[in-house]
């Protein structure tokens, strides 16, 4: 049966994915048919899992990571959650969790699977984390602080060392979501990783910014006792407990991060940070020529205040376009984005706008 | 950098993945760059998807079936447990499902995430869901009956018709478990699907007996409304809500479980049925004729009871195999395990056992 090509990346701009690394792509062919959630069974994948998470405390920082590759950036932000309300279960009657106001939707998800209590503070005038709001809504039963490296609709980094110290202060845990941001943050000067800050638990996605093929996401750790709360018993494999949110999980993610990450480590990486910056301001300068109001890009995300109307008019050309909650268009820099594509943007709005 | 050979499947006996068909192969290949968490963004594996879901209602006999194609088994469950939870958030403050012994251990994880106790009840001399012991453990905060059909260590299916009426007489939702045997149980005589009795939600694998790539688990439910009360905001995507645990998801699980249904179904998943379970039963008998205890197969899976340093030899040999909770040598005679592999198995069991 003729079957419609799956999705070209000629036209996606509002995508946090983007197309796997040649390298991460072969890897996921030739582990397509292995199961990292059965390690006693397979074997190679499960190696491949311990190197992903060595290579994933490389870029963060962290010596001695644990940690594994999850399904993705959600999976990874519940899990730490959920960490952060077991800790306390014997204390802690109606745990909560706050964050900062633009924390991904997947903190709604695990606040109503896990029954904790997500609270949200305003943001600062540069849409970032503000400690003092956040202060003011910790108390007695807080049990995680999060902060966000490189946030969903602006790319902004919140304040990870204060955040760090608000947690610790009351006795919670620290998770970073660097679930995008954490395969550029290396190459700034934002305080945000494991040596940065005494965080305790951190999301950083090779199947995003890594060029990893999907599903690679990943959570690592501080210290090794905090993935014991999560521990189940598995009776009839191999191995005899799991601490994964799914069972069988995918070794094509796994290997692809290896691939992606033995590639693009620091050198590729980089590269790819400082061309997607460029044209990020660049397009930013653009937009701005033209009268529009742009979010300034901290990270290679530019927000552009454009009407709505012409959101749909450039979706109806074709472009694959998504919208921050305030409304404004939203144009992730992923390695796929040219300057090319950007430029038959800025025409097509020039003609629509 | 050399890398070890991912895993054969020549020596896995326990596993209940396998080789994906080579038509699921190809499709997963082909969309590995796509993300149907994002349908607005990936339009044709959003397609796709609908499609599945479509194919796993005429599976198991639903129609209009609302559903999704999840990361696998244990995402299914957690959601199934998820539903049945909130559907009686308001009126229930402790919530419990109560559940046949042999159910999979993620209905522990389903608890510990969900905060909702799990009740086990004791199963019947043949190692299936006894209905009267599980009425035992219903009470008014009762919120999900769970009934498997081909349980993981013995393959076995439970009654399932019997357990829904218990379940609907509590104003509980009755979920089936069918995450390995829904690709084999429509050629048996087992009432295990939604045409057999008022089921309201059901796990069905792709990944397992359906052929397809990891990762492709399957929900589905007979009442869309059900889906309702896990929808979540999505602010910044080009659809509005999502109702799956995880965020980003693989499109290539997704294409190759309609790739494996559409190659396989109905005829294909006969033939493996039926040479699955005659290859079973066949094991079975060469077993006992060498004076082993063997669990009957009701479906393809043969539990033998052989000495624990027997099960040590076997695996020191290279065999890929796990025992049950009670120590017997689990073989799962899924599509890459052939006569000749099975002959090998009784030749070294012969000379080590």
């Amino acid at each position: 049966m003729q079957r419609p090509e799956p999705q070209e990346f000629a036209r996606v701009l509002s995508s946090m994915c983007t197309e796997p690394h040649p390298a991460a792509r072969a890897a996921a062919e030739r582990y397509l048919a292995t199961n990292p959630g059965d390690p006693g069974t397979y074997g190679a994948v499960a190696d491949l899992e311990r190197e992903a998470v060595e290579m994933l405390g490389a870029v963060t920082r962290l010596d001695d990571p644990t940690g594994y590759v999850t399904s993705g950036g959600t999976e990874a932000n519940i899990q730490a959650i959920r960490i952060a309300r077991n800790r306390k279960r014997d204390v802690v009657d109606r745990p909560n969790v706050v964050v900062p106001d633009h924390a991904h939707f997947s903190f709604t998800k695990a606040a109503d699977l896990l029954s904790v209590d997500i609270r949200r503070a305003p943001l600062d005038e540069d849409y970032r984390a503000d400690p003092e709001a956040m202060t003011a809504l910790v108390d007695g039963d807080t049990v995680g602080v999060v902060a966000v490296a490189g946030s969903t609709e602006y790319g902004r980094v919140d304040p990870v060392p204060a955040l760090a110290d608000l947690a610790h202060d009351s006795d919670a845990l620290l998770h970073v979501d660097a679930a995008w941001g954490g395969f550029a943050l290396p190459f700034t000067d934002h305080a945000w990783d494991f040596a940065d800050a005494p965080v305790d638990t951190m999301t950083i996605d090779p199947h995003k910014l890594g060029q990893a093929a999907v599903p690679a996401g990943g959570l690592l750790a501080r210290a090794p006792a905090l993935f014991d709360t999560l521990a189940v018993d598995t009776p009839y494999l191999e191995s005899t407990s799991q601490v994964t949110l799914t069972g069988t999980r995918s070794g094509a993610g796994v290997a692809s991060a290896v691939a992606a990450m033995e590639a693009l480590w620091p050198d590729g990486y980089r590269a790819e940070y400082e061309r997607a910056q460029d044209l990020a301001e660049w397009f930013a300068d653009e937009l701005r020529d033209r009268g529009y109001d742009v979010v300034d890009p901290t990270l290679p995300l530019v927000a552009v205040d454009v009407p709505t109307d012409t959101v749909e008019a450039l979706r109806e050309a074709g472009w694959r376009l998504s919208k921050t909650g305030a409304g404004e268009a939203r144009v992730v820099v992923m390695p796929h984005v040219t300057r090319g594509m950007l430029r038959a943007v800025l025409a097509d709005l020039d003609r629509l706008g």
